[in-house]
């Protein structure tokens, strides 16, 4: 039994993990929440507080850190007494804030790969470049650390296990299909910090195939997919961190990652990395000004966080998982629809953000109880998926499954 | 009769300026290149010594100069004798240079209108908003100052009278139409600095029409031209300084000017534009620098003087002037056909920058020998057409005239 929260960074999908820690912190005990910018924790804060979030009295503090100073966030863990750290700050500061809950027996939730700063696309195997390295050190100091538990990867993970473990019986190949058809409205935004969502497309495209890494480039492959409720949408082959973690699980299986663009996304996309607008290596304007132009790129698109109260349309994303079953083949989709209005109202965020930022509290509530408070390092697919889905259904994200028996909602 | 030229500036246009003088430094004299950085000055006097190209012997010498410094330019302007300045320099330095030639006594010679850095776009009349507001002082003082005398404007305003003075009796419209059909080989790069290519595009498009301003967006009027050599090309309505002192000239007759581009250019545009890259005002960045997003733009795209070596193909910049001739309608086309490998080979830089540097030159000979050595302010359309015509045509920049009579050749 774990109590005490403690969320890192204070974005879009921070505000969605304090909404829903708050609705259960009667399971969860004293929440904190912690970003370079303390303005930013004291506005998530006062909308829980808007929105009466709080499932029963309790404190809920902002804190100002720097995630990547270790000591200073060990001493927070100690000072706050939480013994379950989620970590939605940046990609870059995965490792030290890992670093403090070794050092502490916190345990660590996190939603994406720790990334290097200096590094365009790290090359496979990517948790194996930083994260599995401490896998050791977790299982020594009996720590638990869940990596990638957001929705992609996270959620996906969960499905591709359950389809292998109760739909199938050999797995062919496991694709992910990301799909966001809302709409924003303005004339273009990225759905999330533009630096982290660019630098996923500018290097090399990786996927598993034929039991080895293939590359490809970026809108180098794309297909059509039939997705229920959003209809047929154009995704592209995109490198994505559970491509790794599942194929080390499933090697004989295809693991690919698809994620949808519009033609104009592309081709905003297209002009601003041929011009070299995307990179993240400093030019020198004519006036001797050094400029990272990546980050000017981002300083003039929308905040994803301002996109939310206008957001419309619904995201699906699931797993089409192929295989055979009794001999014959088979193929099943599990997938979940949310819908960016239902998001907004219920906790100030868009869809996507939603979806990112529900699966680590859920996560965050089987190790409170127990269930997957496993001691150890873990991607999400070597852990029980069944628990997790349930409370998913119950949180705001139902699980759906369709195969040749029909298309049905996914409970246990 | 006037010798010795400072030329101010050290680009592409500066280049060519440069190795026509010293072809003709017979009756120039001495020849003195300023800009603020005396490198660029020193590499121009480096190709032309390489190509041989100085006619005579005779001095060609780099200084460094802060343009903005009315009191520096003076002094340089006595310190080298120089009774002839030619600004090439950006857009933004035409006031200080002129008034050190009010100053000093040099006649002043310039190929685009005074622009502040501050404004993207001037509001008509353009040359009312600086240049002619000293028109009094030149003359006054005896100076000779012949405005925007570049190919557009300068030989285009050259046409637009020797249409209306020889070819037809009334005239109804002017429309200049610049075309360059020629090709660099780079996914996308403008062919002069970006930063005032791009600014001419970003506000309102101005043209006089049915004896008034008219606005209109860029790339909101588009229209197919047919045009020797290069073929039937699309150009857009566009602002040009041009359009003001025309319709000042000929205030009943409707004056547009007409910018070719091709499709991706124009995508390009219009994605920068939209994100809000091509803006001179300052943005800050995540970790707080203030930067000109146009700068960065700036700093990422060729620079434009480096596609010489490679440029193919053509440009054609013409006038069609329609009106009576003998009480029937008539129309004439006068235009010119440059090439941008001649160009490269003969004076280090490509057709665009050539059409635009050759004809101070000849202006520069004119004032010379007292033909256009006015003692005041002129921009080109009120000073005798022919012998500048004639010059252009053994200066590299041929005349030609299409009619009902056919398509020649035109010299006097």
């Amino acid at each position: 039994m774990k109590k005490n929260v403690l969320i890192i960074g204070a974005g879009g999908v921070a505000q969605v993990v304090a909404h829903k820690c708050a609705q259960n912190n009667d399971r969860l005990g004293d929440l904190h929440i912690a970003s370079r910018t303390k303005a930013k924790c004291d506005a998530i804060i006062q909308s829980v507080t808007d929105k009466g979030a709080m499932k029963v009295a309790g404190s809920f503090t902002a804190h100002s850190i720097d995630a990547m100073d270790t000591a200073a966030v060990a001493a927070l863990i100690r000072d706050t007494g939480a013994q379950i750290v989620i970590n939605v700050g940046s990609a870059f500061v995965n490792m030290y804030v890992l670093e403090a809950c070794i050092q502490t027996g916190a345990a660590y939730l996190d939603t994406a790969i720790h990334e290097d700063p200096a590094k365009i696309c790290e090359i496979p195997p990517w948790y194996g470049n930083y994260e599995w390295k401490r896998r050791a050190d977790c299982a020594a100091a009996g720590v638990t650390a869940i990596l990638g538990v957001g929705f992609d990867p996270g959620v996906v993970n969960a499905y591709a296990r359950l389809a292998a473990d109760d739909y199938l019986d050999t797995i062919y190949s496991i694709d992910i299909v990301d799909i966001n058809a809302g709409s924003h409205g303005r004339w273009f935004s990225t759905n999330f910090d533009p630096e982290i969502n660019f630098r996923e497309f500018t290097g090399t495209v990786y996927s598993w195939q034929n039991g080895a890494w293939q590359t490809n480039k970026m809108f180098e492959v794309g297909k059509e997919w039939d997705m229920p409720v959003v209809g047929t949408q154009k995704a592209y082959l995109t490198g994505h961190d559970e491509v790794h973690s599942l194929s080390a699980r499933y090697p004989d299986a295809d693991v690919r990652f698809w994620m949808g663009f519009g033609d104009h996304y592309i081709n905003v996309f297209t002009v601003l990395n041929n011009l070299g607008l995307l990179s993240e290596r400093p030019v020198k304007t004519a006036e001797g000004l050094e400029v990272v132009p990546l980050k000017v790129v981002k300083a003039v698109l929308p905040d994803p966080s301002s996109l939310a109260p206008d957001y419309t349309g619904k995201t699906c994303i699931g797993d089409f998982v192929r295989g055979t079953k009794d001999g014959a083949p088979a193929e099943v989709f599990i997938y979940n629809i949310a819908d960016h209005e239902e998001a907004y109202a219920e906790t100030g965020a868009q869809g996507i953000s939603y979806t990112a930022g529900v699966p680590p509290v859920a996560a965050a509530l089987l190790v409170a109880d127990g269930t997957w408070d496993v001691k150890t390092m873990a991607n999400v697919e070597e852990l029980d998926p069944k628990p997790f889905l349930n409370l998913l259904n119950q949180m705001g994200l139902p699980n759906r499954i369709k195969d040749a028996k029909g298309d049905r909602a996914l409970s246990f």
